[in-house]
């Protein structure tokens, strides 16, 4: 069994408005140190043992369903679950 | 400068829907393998330099605004930003 960690991000030259609206409340509640924020996706998955290539199988998931690499960027680490 | 990765997820004691429709989606497209989808939110945020304490900034961040400690939980870390 292993568990799968994605981070999926907006890239860079994509506007974060939600992003934006996070940064915005927080400099009004007195966190004026911030300067920028952006908001992505945390996935979790667990994939049980298989012959198929897991790197292989991460990479087809996030690229046909988990992320939109037109306007996302996305990487993930294997970890063996216990 | 110092640049913050915070990961929000929901409590293991809360159903996740979103998660469940995810993983659904994935064993219909073929990847059976896939026990089970988490989907949590991760949050990149620049904080400029400060005298206060940026882990008690960070922590204050979290409870008040960013994660919802009712049903999520979260974790952090503060690295140099470049």
């Amino acid at each position: 069994m292993k568990k799968v960690k994605i981070y999926v991000t907006l890239r860079e030259s994509v506007l974060d408005p939600q992003g934006s609206a996070v940064k915005g409340s927080l400099v009004n509640m007195g966190y004026k140190e911030v300067e920028d924020v952006r908001i992505g996706k945390y996935l979790e998955l667990l994939i049980s043992d298989t012959d198929r290539d897991i790197d292989t199988l991460v990479k087809e998931m996030c690229e046909k369903l988990l992320a939109n690499t037109v306007i996302e960027d996305y990487r993930f680490e294997i970890e063996e679950a216990h």
